[in-house]
């Protein structure tokens, strides 16, 4: 029962019938991102990241694995954790995304390499993994709670839909692994199969893509009862609890996101994923409340989620500590994840905001500039600076304040990958009711190339966006070649710079600025964004950073970093003036005014209110205001060990 | 070699020649707590803890260990964690303690019953474990990370150090095990033998222990091997690092207390212990710098240590979050153990004053009134009511906001246990240079019956001191028999009441109210100490609680817990009024005048700074101020699941 993908399936990325959504997302052969911020993060993950990761896996072996499981000699040689194959797929996925965008034929020989080895460790029954069922080794599915395997297959599907959404059918080798396996796993833990879910969710939402891909229904199903069949002490217990991994709670009773963030956001996109393609309405509403609550309670200024290092986990509402904000890499790509299929669902901006907010945020930050180095975990807050670690150096997830060449848990390079590849897939949607209305989401130079339906068949609409945001808030939308009939481009206004947005000198109102009617060949349209740095407060109930104020400019969290304090000042000794307000200085950074409040050396750090409280050197002058730079924050460890913060505190008036 | 106790080792607490320190403890015999808060402590921990440990014990397999241990009939069947042998020593150690207060007949039966069987486990050559290198299971000494020998080693001394200290000598069955474990600790360990440390420190501590109540000098030179050899990587790599275990710098250019918190405390008691005793003034002083350090900047207002879940572990200078603070019970007594020494190096009362706020704020949180369940991790902030765990639930060591009746890692209990029953010889101390001149350090009721020098050999000096502390503030020192010579009684005044404390009328001033000279029996001395609740601002650096105060009264940290708020009111919507004074209400209980600030709903948590931030429920009319009751953060969670904090916002004025 191997699927047949009919030639149609080619960069197939529509919900099905019967599905609930309102935005269909454009394919990656219809945007292309053509200059700026983004495609510059592509250019480098293309130049340094894929390479690199490449280069990795080799090194330490979890290429290899395949080549010592197909041999029969996996048993005390098995290289990297016990999920180490997933992060070969998630390599494998990211670069079919890049042959898809760019053609890239020494990257698709890789893919060709890398799969045909691949296959030779797969079962005749489609079973595949490197670390189980071989000679010597556990046994296949003796460990749902920490072994992985569905977690692994999940990455191996969404390669395969890569690569069915870039031009490829049944007979490449991605593709028929994949669907292999996933029919291995339909058979196994089908309706009449073994009743089990996995530790890590991913196949979920791998599935559902699979079905969407191929139109195979048992796919969906298959994700349907993994979802269902979860939150019921399937997995046992476990040292942080059964909620560790979304096991406590049936996900139709759930309120917010709980446990380990990845797990819990993968576990949401694959549901609502499910939700839309069944039309379940009811469904989708819960998640949505999940992640709405998540948002309104458990999110850091920076989009990134995950408040605990122990068991890399969401807190409890407010609980927000900057310094040990976790904000794993992976989590905020999986958030971004769940609010582009809310985004879909509802076509709510909000949503795209977010998304722009965590790309900015915590995706950009994690690489380097090379894209050779990653933050695991994005801290708000650093007090200590970090050691370098040696380019060779294998480091442990968050170890560092430092971004690190690779991690012994190497989830987080991969997933930037393969995000930033296929980024041009997720930044345009068109309406379902209306297939002539577009939506630019992400606010990118871009060139759109797509076919509107007319009365007559289809015609031809382009349309570019040129733009250096966000070093600047213009962006320049130009008609190259427009079909007859009316259309209609909307250009996402974020939340920010709803009062401060004009098209063509028109203030915009609401999400979106919308250029419509029949449009020339030639016709411009400039919509111009407030990026003036704006000065933000927490929700008081935020405990971690009561009395302290962020600055934004535009999408980005700006941050202070140590490097660029005046000599022998600590960040630790910093207080934003009273009223103090953010402005450009003379060379284009962002400055707020601050004083130094140097604190007196003290053998106990509380004292009673009203008595001596720190002092300033020299006496009872207040300390000379300075301008104290600011950058942005995905910017920062770029100039070595330095600390930082994002939330800045105010001096009491 | 085994060691032979001269009778005179009775109660020998005191350092040896050549040691450097300037207070020596009086023992349990000349000290009796009469009544009180912590004679109620002892009370309860002789009639509920004690004997709810051993039944713990008993219950889940930690004693029926030495049983299959003996039996060779531990391989797959070994009862609780590896370390769990260092449980029962802990409870022997306590037991040892209270028959050493109160002469119990049978729990002299029970110890008489643990060691019987605790030695019919014992290696000839003095190895013992129930763990290790016995039939089926891994070889001794093949885990020095992890395995935990030394620090059960280090347990069962103490144990023995209790007995001896209590009137038993080397025929005593657990002085017996004891020193034969000792020797060939001794033995394996020593300069010619094996080069290693034990991953988790203590039997540091418990080697000078033995060297000072048997004289034997090379327990006091093993436990200097042990702690030269510590910091330089003999434990290998770690997951948390090597600061996990104290093994990444070696003690003498060591700055703060690091890594896990309850193991970087007892290796520097062992370390203060050993530098004492070999009059090693550079090593203590280098400790004393790191406690000092750690007092000033990773300690918590309770007096609570460790700021991280995650590897239960001392966070950065000032990184010290209120709702995720561990503050684990053992930390704070291993605190205690640390400031005790100090205390004795150098008669500061300011570590007294550390001693009697972790004493009241940590060890006297972890237990419930009834002593049969306990906080292992005793947090400043509870966000959300725990779930109660059932009478026979073995609890995870952080898992519930409320106390659980035992722990997998049940360090606590038992730890709780053995200083409570000890307090008695840990409260009041004489001068070496003047044994004439002695110094009450714990306030609570006591009698002191000792013997004082006098030109024509000793006579007793009978003194009592008469208090409700900390309900009241007034002492009444009452000498019951007096010597000819002249005598000095100090009592301490702990520093929050320095500006405000009496004797017979007159100012105090600095840490002492002294009585001296030729005391009369009959004489009384009337000690006020100033109980009004106070007010306490954080350091500017601990952000975690910025723009927060807490109430103290006396040496109670008090809190707000959620059941004493008017019905529909949260925590999260409570903000004291600027300039509030917290007052003491007419039924007795401390209050402080806050409003109700409630929050609006909003989907996103930061805003721009002058934008609309929350209201108040039905407009702009500033809610109605009320009195917020605290309690003292002790006796919080004894009404069922609540929410708690200590730290309270202050509204912006």
């Amino acid at each position: 029962m191997h699927t047949q993908i009919a030639p149609a399936a080619k960069a197939q990325v529509l919900p099905s019938p019967g599905s609930v959504h309102v935005l269909n997302p454009l394919s990656m052969d219809e945007v292309t991102l053509t200059s700026g911020f983004w495609r510059e993060r592509q250019e480098v993950n293309a130049s340094g990241t894929l390479p690199h990761s490449l280069a990795w896996e080799e090194r330490i072996g979890w290429i290899d694995n395949f080549v010592r499981a197909a041999a029969g000699d996996i048993a005390g040689h098995h290289a990297g954790l016990w999920f180490a194959d997933s992060d070969v797929y998630k390599l494998i996925e990211a670069m079919a995304w890049e042959v898809g965008r760019t053609g890239d034929a020494a990257l698709e020989a890789q893919i060709q390499r890398l799969g045909a080895l691949i296959e030779t460790v797969q079962d005749e029954d489609g079973y595949l993994n490197t670390r189980y069922d071989k000679p010597g080794v556990e046994d296949r599915y003796t460990d749902f709670a920490m072994g992985h395997e569905l977690y692994c297959t999940g990455h191996l599907i969404q390669a395969a839909v890569a690569r069915l959404r870039t031009g490829f059918g049944s007979d490449d080798v991605i593709v028929r692994i994949a669907l292999r396996n996933a029919d291995h796993v339909c058979q196994t833990f089908g309706p009449d199969g073994q009743v089990a879910v996995g530790g890590h969710p991913e196949v979920e939402v791998a599935l559902v893509e699979l079905y969407r891909a191929t139109g195979e229904r048992r796919y969906l199903d298959q994700a349907q009862l993994f979802l269902d069949r979860r939150g019921h002490g399937l997995l046992g217990d476990w040292e942080f609890g059964r909620e560790y991994f979304q096991d406590a709670t049936p996900i139709r009773e759930e309120t917010v996101a709980r446990g380990h963030a990845v797990r819990a956001l993968y576990l949401m996109a694959g549901a609502i994923d499910a939700a839309m393609e069944r039309g379940d309405t009811e469904l989708l509403e819960i998640v949505r409340a999940q992640y709405d609550r998540t948002l309104a309670r458990r999110t850091y200024i920076t989009g990134g989620m995950g408040s605990r290092h122990e068991g890399e986990a969401f807190g409890e509402d407010f609980e927000l500590p900057a310094d040990r904000s976790y904000c794993e890499t992976c989590a905020g790509i999986a958030s971004v994840m769940v609010a582009w299929r809310l985004l879909l669902a509802t076509g709510e901006t909000s949503y795209a905001d977010v998304i722009e907010r965590t790309l900015y945020n915590v995706v950009a930050t994690s690489p380097s500039a090379e894209g050779c180095s990653f933050f695991y975990a994005n801290p708000l807050q650093v007090r200590v600076p970090g050691q370098e670690s040696t380019p060779n150096e294998l480091s442990m997830r968050s170890g560092s304040s430092l971004r690190a060449a690779w991690f012994e848990v190497s989830c987080c390079p991969t997933n930037i990958a393969r995000t930033l590849a296929s980024l041009g897939g997720a930044s345009v949607t068109r309406s379902t009711q209306d297939p002539a209305s577009l939506f630019i989401h992400l606010l990118s130079a871009m060139q759109i190339r797509t076919q509107v339906p007319t009365d007559d068949g289809e015609q031809e609409l382009v349309v570019s966006l040129e733009t250096d945001y966000p070093v600047s808030g213009r962006l320049t939308l130009r008609v190259e070649q427009a079909p007859s009939c009316p259309v209609s481009v909307s250009v996402r206004v974020p939340a920010w710079t709803w009062s401060g947005a004009r098209l063509d000198g028109a203030e915009v109102s609401g999400g979106y600025a919308v250029v419509s009617g029949v449009l020339s060949a030639g016709e411009t349209h400039v919509l111009e964004l407030d990026m003036s740095p704006r000065l933000t407060v927490p929700d008081p109930r935020i405990d971690a950073v009561r009395g302290c104020v962020a600055v934004e400019r535009g999408p980005l969290v700006l941050c202070a970093e140590s490097v660029d304090l005046p000599e022998g000042m600590s960040l630790d000794e910093i207080a934003l003036v009273p009223g103090a307000a953010p402005a450009i200085a003379d060379d284009g950074a962002v400055v707020v005014p601050a004083r130094r409040v140097p604190e007196a050396a003290r053998r106990w750090p509380y004292s009673e209110a009203g008595s001596h409280q720190g002092c300033e050197e020299g006496g009872d002058q207040p300390a000379e205001v300075f301008d104290l730079p600011l950058i942005p924050y995905y910017s920062w460890a770029n100039r070595g060990p330095a600390t930082m913060r994002v939330w800045l505190p105010r001096a009491e008036a």
